[in-house]
Order: C-alpha cells, then sequence, then structure tokens
C-alpha cells in the first residue's frame, strides 16, 4: 500500500498540488461536509489533507469515515487519476482561486436549515471545487442566473409553464440554472436553448456522465452552448442523497430560483428551502388545486411567506431584477373607466392586441365568450372610449392603450 | 302632490312605522350611504327620514340626491307599497330591531377601503333592513358561514374545485353564502344543495325577481330550502353598481369568505378585498398561471399577505373553524342544557324520535308549531349538542338521549 502521506502532486496530470488536494478532498468525504471545509478553511486544502490523512481530527465520526474510505484506494492517487480523466473529457477543474469562480456558491457556508436532521440538511457547506464542461467562464454564466426547478413526472400545464418562463429569462438575457433531470428541469433548459440562451445543468454526478441518459442529446447541446457543471469527480455516479447536496449549489450560485411542479416535500421543494434559507429570492409558481404535482408549490406559499408567488417572467424578473429596466409592468394605476367593467368585458378588453385590429370573432374566442355576448360587449367598450371600431376590426383606444392607466391586459397576455 | 312630511304607516301593509320608514329610506337613497346611516344612527328611522324629507340636512349632494328621487314618488306610499308586495312575494322585512338581524354585517360600519375613489368603495354603510325569502332565521343560517365567491366565466377547473367546496362546507354544517350569479357563485350553491345544507344567495336586486333569470330553477330551491336575501325592494333591478354595493353585506354576513377563480379586478375580487379589509379571514384558491380566470386570485395573493392560499376545505376550516367555535356559545356550567329549554324547544325535542331521523316538516307537525319556530329551535337545540343534523333529518345527539350526561364536548361532534 502507497503511503497515504506522501504528496504525488506533478505528476503525470501536470495539476498543482492543491487542486490536486481540493479533489483529493472531494473523493475523499462527501461535498458538503462541514467539518472539511472548515479544515480546509483554517489549513487550506493540502494541510487539511494531510491532516485528515494523519488521523489529526478532533472529529470522530469523520475520522471514522476516512479510514473506511481509505480502504478504497489513496487519495492522491485517486485525484491525478480524475485530473487525467478531466482533461480526457473535455472538462476542466474551477477552484476557488480561478477567476472564474462562482462566489455566491460561499454563501453555503453560512447555510442552515430549520430541522436539519438529515446529513444532506446538516452538511451544507460550499464545494471545494467543481467541474465544468462547456466554453463559458462560470462566474459570467451564473452572474444573472435564475434557477428553474421543478418534479421530473411534470404535468403538461407544469412543462408548458417552465418551457415559456425558462424562454422568457433566457430571451432577456438571464442564465437558467437546473438540474437536467426529466420534466420540469429538462423542460426549463430547452426553453432557454430554444430562445437562444445560455442554460447550465447542475449534475449530482459526473459531467461526463450526465444523468438521466434519456436526457443525452439535450446534455450534449447544453455543453455545446451552455455548461455543464458538478461537484463529482468524472465518472462518480448519481447517488440518491446527492441529489438533494446539489440542490444546495443550485439554491447558492443562482440569484433566485423558481419552483415550478413538485409533490409535497419532493426534492425540488428542498431546492426553494435551500433558497429561502440564503435569502435568496424565492419564488413559486401556482398551479391547479386539484393537481398532485402543484401540492409542494402551494404548500411551500403556505408555510412560508418569503416564498414570493409569481404567474410569469415579469414577476420573476421583479423579484431578481434590481435593474429598473427589468421591473414587472405596474398592474395598477390611477382608477378608470376600465376598473368598473364585468368579468366579460375586462376579458374582451384584454383581447384586443396592444398593436394591430382583432376581428370580434377573434376578440370572442380569445376571451371565451359568445360572438353575441363578444359583439355587445365591445359596442359597450366603444362607447366608454376604450376601443376603437375600425373596418379590419377591434384596436385599442390610445387611452386603453397607455400603460398608466392600468394593466391593458398585458400580464395576461405575457403568460 | 302629496305632502313628502306626511306619515302614512298603519295603512294598507299595517306594518309600523319604523319599519316602513327603513323601507322609505331604502327606496329614497342607495343602501350602503353613509351620511344616511349616520342620520338614523342620531334620529332613528322615522327621524332621519323626516329630516330627509324635510331638506334638514347639512350634506348638499345628499339634499340634491333626495330631491331628485322625490320626483318618482312619495316614500311612505313607496315603503307601504314595498310591504304588501313582500308579503305577496312570500318574502319577510328583517330591520336591526328583529331577534334574527344578522348583527355581524354591522361590521360595515367600519369599513373602509383603501384607495375608495368610487362610490361603491366609500358607501358602505350597513344596509337598512334586508328582504328574506326561505324558511330559516337569517341570524341562524347566516351564524356559521362561509362565502365562496368567483367569476361568471368560470372555467371548468373553477366550477368544479367550487362546487366539491361548497359540498365539503355543508356537509360539515356550514352555510354557503354566495350571489346567485353564473359561473363559481352558482356552483357554490349547488355545491350546498348537493350535500344537503343551507345555502344563502344574496342578490343584488329584489328577492322577488332574482337575477339572472338563467338560474331561476336554483333560485327557487333555494328559496325552499335555504334563504334568497336582498337589500333592495321588491321589484329592484340588478342595476350594475348594486352588485359591488351588494358584495360588502357577503363578506360582512359571512364568517370567511373564499375566492375560486377571478379576473383581474373582478366584482369577486372587491368581495375578498372588502373581506380583508373587515379583518375577516379572506382565502384564495390558486388555478393555472395560464388562465386567465385566476390572475385577479394570484394579484389578491401576491398583494395582500393576510390574503390565505387555500386548496380546500381542510385549509378554509382551519380559518374560519376557530371562529366559528369561539362564537358558538359556550354551555357549560351544572344546569343541564335541556333544564334550560324553553316549552316550544322542549316539545321540539320530544319530538325527536329516539331512533332515526325526523325532517323538520314532520317535526314541526308533531310538536304543533310552524315551520318556522320549528327550524329555530332545532337550529338552538342542534347548538345545544342536543340534536345532531344528518342529511335525512334530525337525530337525538347521544347526550340528549342519555338524560344523566352533560353536554360537555357534543357541539364539537355537531362540526
Amino acid at each position: 500500500m502507497t503511503d497515504p502521506l506522501r504528496s504525488t502532486s506533478g505528476t503525470s496530470s501536470g495539476m498543482d498540488e492543491m487542486r490536486l488536494a481540493r479533489i483529493a478532498l472531494t473523493w475523499l468525504v462527501e461535498p458538503g461536509t462541514r467539518s472539511v471545509f472548515r479544515l480546509v478553511e483554517r489549513f487550506g486544502p493540502v494541510g487539511a489533507l494531510r491532516r485528515l490523512l494523519a488521523g489529526e481530527v478532533a472529529d470522530q465520526k469523520l475520522r471514522a469515515r476516512v479510514e473506511s474510505r481509505l480502504v478504497a484506494g489513496d487519495p492522491w492517487e485517486a485525484a491525478n487519476i480524475a485530473a487525467e480523466q478531466t482533461e480526457r473529457v473535455g472538462a476542466r477543474l474551477v477552484t476557488p482561486e480561478d477567476e472564474e469562480w462562482p462566489t455566491r456558491v460561499q454563501e453555503l457556508n453560512r447555510l442552515t436549515l430549520a430541522s436539519a436532521d438529515r446529513r444532506v440538511d446538516q452538511e451544507t457547506a460550499p464545494p471545494l471545487c467543481l467541474w465544468v464542461r462547456g466554453a463559458w467562464p462560470l462566474d459570467e454564466a451564473l452572474h444573472r442566473s435564475v434557477a428553474v426547478v421543478g418534479s421530473r413526472a411534470a404535468t403538461p400545464y407544469g412543462l408548458h409553464v417552465a418551457t415559456e418562463i425558462a424562454f422568457g429569462l433566457a430571451d432577456r438575457n438571464w442564465t437558467v440554472v437546473s438540474g437536467g433531470a426529466f420534466g420540469i428541469d429538462a423542460a426549463a433548459h430547452r426553453g432557454a436553448l430554444n430562445a437562444g440562451g445560455l442554460t447550465v445543468a447542475v449534475l449530482a454526478c459526473g459531467v461526463d456522465r450526465p444523468y438521466p441518459m434519456g436526457n443525452t442529446a439535450l446534455f450534449d447541446r447544453i455543453a455545446d452552448v451552455g455548461l455543464l457543471v458538478s461537484e463529482w469527480l468524472p465518472g462518480a455516479a448519481p447517488l440518491r442523497p446527492r441529489f438533494l447536496t446539489r440542490n444546495r449549489v443550485i439554491a447558492a450560485a443562482t440569484i433566485g430560483t423558481v419552483l415550478v411542479e413538485a409533490a409535497a416535500r419532493s426534492g425540488a421543494t428542498q431546492t426553494l428551502r435551500r433558497a429561502l434559507a440564503l435569502r435568496h429570492p424565492s419564488m413559486v409558481l401556482p398551479g391547479p388545486v386539484t393537481s398532485a404535482m402543484s401540492v409542494g408549490a402551494h404548500e411551500l406559499l403556505r408555510e412560508h411567506p418569503e416564498a414570493r408567488l409569481v404567474t410569469g417572467v415579469p414577476h420573476i424578473l421583479e423579484e431578481v431584477g434590481r435593474i429598473g429596466a427589468d421591473l414587472a409592468p405596474p398592474v395598477r394605476g390611477p382608477e378608470q373607466p376600465r376598473d368598473m367593467l364585468d368579468d366579460e368585458s375586462a376579458l374582451i378588453l384584454e383581447s384586443v392586441p396592444r398593436r394591430g385590429a382583432f376581428g370580434p370573432d377573434a376578440l370572442a374566442a380569445q376571451a371565451g365568450l359568445e360572438l353575441r355576448t363578444a359583439l355587445r360587449k365591445l359596442s359597450m367598450l366603444e362607447q366608454l372610449g376604450l376601443v376603437i371600431r375600425r373596418d379590419d376590426g377591434y384596436v385599442l383606444a390610445p387611452a386603453a392603450a397607455r400603460p398608466s392607466s392600468g394593466p391593458a391586459g398585458q400580464p395576461v397576455q405575457n403568460r
């Protein structure tokens, strides 16, 4: 057996000792372990590793865990192999010493979860290093980013909404971050890709073998134009607890997190709980109360007053975009005749496009009303000066089109 | 022209002067008008009416409004006609002087709405009197009540949920109150009726001509087993502003209000805003963000942290249940509840069979009492935990069947 205290840095991989130590530590103890992170803070990666290998740590549990792991091999050797493999699979290692390190993940240092009785809820320290596949610098990709997460067993409603939201965010130059899973995650990545935007998949396994296999084509596209990210070594398997461990990185690395659909107490709700604990904007899309896939979402909204109900991109930008241009269009304004409208009239008015004319048939269809009703309401709206009848259909009157005069139905059109 | 100062009380209608004055005031100025309510508080209904007719009021606008209304006829005469009509259509007038007046509506005295720049948002005083069709005493029907309101242009989702919720509430002996409109309102009434429960439609027109016509069969059924209520004279038309005026009564008369579906800024959202302003439990059911019919619901949840997201009956009971329990008169002390019964109540209790259920009709007949009296007494017996209301009629509660046992805990079984 090789001497575990021996440093094998500077071998075939050509990687410096500190980076190799970070890999070795990740190989030795599961990412997120607080005691290891504290050792690294105090003694640096190399010093921390040496102490662990020499058994010079007070934490009895940690010592036992290291001992049992050492049976599987030598950490320095494992790190060297991983470094070579990283290069071979076209990935790179990013560490806190690198310029592209996403500093926001360091916030995990102060993450504490209420009623943290599981290991994954306690061991939420920042990652020691990250593997990345893709051309974008990691920090730039995550600078203006929103996580869009949800259930794997999503409904058509959830998939539709996740795609729309991701498209809208990417279209406004926001990076969409998710976990690469089936369902909502995949829809979010695809929505962003469809908008020609940037998307980042944070994985719970090695970046060389993204899970699930069924999303292989999607992962290839993400690696091409976005980023695949993981805190596990190449070749690492997607073990069950790793998904929750990974979720803390999704919550921490982004400005805010949007939950689209989630069953009660599902993994996606855990991501949002982590975003809440980090005091990042934590957003939840409601759904039909008849859908089991919205139970988790509604539970979060009921339990956490800080969780914000959002219904679309404008609301999300209101939460994450501190820039004036990103603010949601105001839904209120001075009271206008339109505020006195009954439901049907309001529906019709909201169906009139901001630009161009619509015939009564089209408006009736859009509003879900009978043509006769639509015509009656249109005539009333015309009398109120809210719409104008032209040869080619109805258009919004200038007063109705001015944003200051109220919601003008835009939030509906945006959704 | 008749002398407007002349009282024509004691004519054909046989109604006393104070009640006639309340009708006359309602005829003279639209319900909810604060200045009129204050006059009544200060001078009584007769004194207030005399002052208004003599032009002895400081409020210039009110004076002008009264003058223009007097062109249409004499208020005392109108009141007498209305009193006769009330009897003819099988309705009754209920005033604050009556035992069955629902005292909760007096809370409207302290209702102030934010940004109240419309008349309907300012003139939110309690009703001066109410017309009622149906056998139940009004106060008892509203004692444990929840309003379920929403859009007329409801979706199948909304209709399904409203029906389910109303059924569940009625099944647990909660009265379901709504506005009798198409869509959510009608679904709520129907759900309660299907559960064999009590439902109250608060109308924006005379109780003799409930609007909309399309719900005539529903209104007939409600009048049979529940109540139709209005603060407008028989024959009054459902003018547009009256719906919002009416909504304040729905919000005030119930313990809490549930909004099921609503377009942006629709009338139903206004009912919930009134419930919020009254600090009554104000509950909102979310829906798909893709549905225009949930925009109003989601807006309310975003704008009002006090508005509670609910997904079904258990959540609703969580909000209103405690209040309902608090309102139920505690039955304590060494005396047996049955010892405190008046003769009529004792008669009714004795008429309840030891086994099986009896309907109120049969019990009234057996006890030799009027149906209305029987219903009032039965409701009291129910509160005392002596009888239990079931779908098939009234049965003896275990406590009543066992004369030696105390009332403790029995009311809980009723809920």
